[in-house]
């Protein structure tokens, strides 16, 4: 008998109740019925962005949501900024480029937070820069940056601030308006609990002034189609029906825990992570570790590829390798959506397994679980 | 008690054990299970297109499926032909003008097939012609377009036949390899009895020589990219997991029944469902009917979008109306993807009722379901 745990940061669990609903008989999406959970669907989400800007829903992955941002705000020879410590933070930069866009780049250390210091010096000396492009946490290197700070910093400028919060969002606590954050990417399949396949775009007042005089070029991705569509409760083109409808039953169970309560049971599902990981003697790689994904590096000698692979194909539990430079190097395991005490102790029993069992030294058995448990309950 | 029925041409209704596929517990996307699972309906999707060339999944509505074969083509001052006589060959002409690239149309009146005799001759005299883009199934109008023909017209030149088969694809009959089509465009909510949110692309060697050369800019829709993580049975950004799943089974469905089969219960749907429509003394829309959808013109002084919402309202019974200049005008009962005999009597019933209890005149009441039955069996 083989049961399966999906411990990666996206896709995550999906609740069982939110998956059945994408099983029901399909709606047309023109129809008062489908327009009613749209809707909500779209009251949900600004909830979850804590926003009463505008929120926008893509039929994409989380990175159709990001180009879609690129193309919505920006015009041939605009001055931008890329904070980046990763993966997902060098995404902005390869998005730009592809639009001929060549940003200047912050790019710190991976396993280090963004330097709000740069960020805030570069703004000072190049009044320019028409927006600021950085990630809430990087699910490469399991960061969270400050985005409160840098919200502050950027609102006293004329520059966007555009974040990537796909596996932030419902998660890690985020403040769209309060903290001044005029662009938020969110996805589906990530603290939201859902399957991918749709991305959400949240925009500021400030945000949309660019959108309506940005030049490049965007059929499918076009904000001002959705916002427009958005008032007869619909979406440009066919949009993902099931999805939606299940992600009305996810938000659902979102209000009722309560983004706060959300927050809180990731706060303390990763900590409990950290402190079963470093009583395994195991350093964690992310110098400011998020709520969402604990990157642990692997033990002198180990690939940590190989961990991953014993864990997935022999006890049928995925946790996550290394991505780029890292690979190899680090080993991720998330606490994010869907997640309980329970399963916390479920990931850090099968590393500390998959250790003993490729005969890794230098750790005393079974005090990971002891460890976390102490703080969980 | 109020049973729905979806009778429009897209979204489809979904076979019950394709749907609970989809609510089963999700896959990661980057592990050997899912890529075994993504390489059979890679696999599947080439016998659908009836193609030896590449086909590639996107996880978007089918416009996004448009948009990137245009951005993959193309480069800024190309030379292109639109052939055109509905709503879905003008969002060609609106997705190509987006990229500043201003396309030679063809236009017909709405209700006619494209005009094969000017594609030749305009391709005769500007040899610079890249693409020519054009519909299978006219899902606006009812209308189906003689691909075969035109693929032999256009395989004779330099330029490549670019063909939305958007609504066409697994109903009615399509060669990709055969005919000479260059890229075919798909989605996952029509003939395939999937949710709405995939596109699917297939391109010949032609067109592909093209996609190494084109030059307008494109990250999320880059089919290089998504040519390259084929190989290692995955995608480029996380796809809708849960509805590949779901659609690997609806493909084993296909299979089962073949494609043969599928385009001729189509055409027998089609034919039984015009033939209902005119024992009710309505005239149908399209003058070269697809067997996708029967555009039917409403009877004089009925605005057709009464009797939509009727149906849908009163009955739970879902047509749809006209787009556009159509609005009003006409209505459209599809018999597309997972649809049988009694499906259609139900539609034509409705249409009926419909008419009875909105007091039109001048036909026969319960001719048309007698008329259709006549030939379904």
């Amino acid at each position: 008998m083989k049961k399966y745990y999906l411990l990666t940061p996206g896709p995550t669990p999906i609740p069982p109740e939110v998956a059945l609903e994408s099983a029901l008989p399909i709606l047309h999406h023109r129809t008062s019925e489908f327009g009613a959970i749209f809707t909500q669907v779209i009251e949900g989400l600004k909830y979850v962005f804590q926003t009463q800007g505008t929120v926008l829903l893509v039929t994409s992955s989380g990175t159709g949501g990001m180009e879609a941002s690129v193309v919505n705000l920006l015009s041939p020879g605009d001055k931008v900024l890329v904070a980046s410590s990763g993966v997902f933070g060098d995404r902005w930069i390869k998005i730009l480029e592809t639009y001929r866009i060549k940003p200047e780049t912050i790019c710190n250390e991976w396993g280090k937070a963004i330097d709000l210091g740069s960020i805030e010096k570069k703004l000072k000396t190049n009044s320019e820069i028409k927006a600021v492009f950085t990630t809430h946490t990087e699910t490469s290197t399991g960061v969270v940056n400050d985005l409160k700070t840098l919200g502050e910093i950027v609102a006293k400028t004329d520059a966007v601030l555009v974040i990537d919060s796909i596996s932030g969002l419902c998660a890690q606590e985020l403040h769209t308006d309060k903290w001044h954050l005029d662009v938020v990417v969110g996805a589906s399949q990530k603290g939201l609990m859902n399957a991918p396949g749709l991305s959400f775009v949240a925009l500021s007042d400030k945000a949309w002034n660019l959108v309506e005089k940005a030049q490049l070029p965007r059929f499918y991705w076009d904000f001002r189609r959705m916002k427009k569509s958005l008032a007869d409760k619909e979406t440009p083109f066919t949009p993902a029906v099931t999805l939606i409808i299940a992600l009305n039953q996810a938000i659902e169970m979102i209000k009722k825990e309560t983004l706060e309560k959300i927050w809180a049971r990731h706060e303390k599902l990763a900590r409990a992570t950290r402190a079963g990981m470093q009583a395994l003697n195991l350093e964690l790689f992310a110098q400011n570790p998020s709520n969402v994904v604990t990157a642990v590096k692997s033990p002198q000698g180990l690939d940590s590829g190989k961990l991953v692979k014993k864990l997935r194909e022999e006890y049928g539990i995925s946790i996550a390798g290394g991505q780029q430079d890292l690979k190899g190097k680090i080993f991720r395991l998330a606490h994010l959506g869907y997640m309980n005490e329970f399963d916390i102790l479920v990931g850090i029993s099968a590393v500390e397994r998959g250790l003993k069992e490729l005969g890794c030294q230098g750790f005393e058995f079974a005090t990971g679980v002891s460890a976390a448990e102490k703080i969980l309950f």
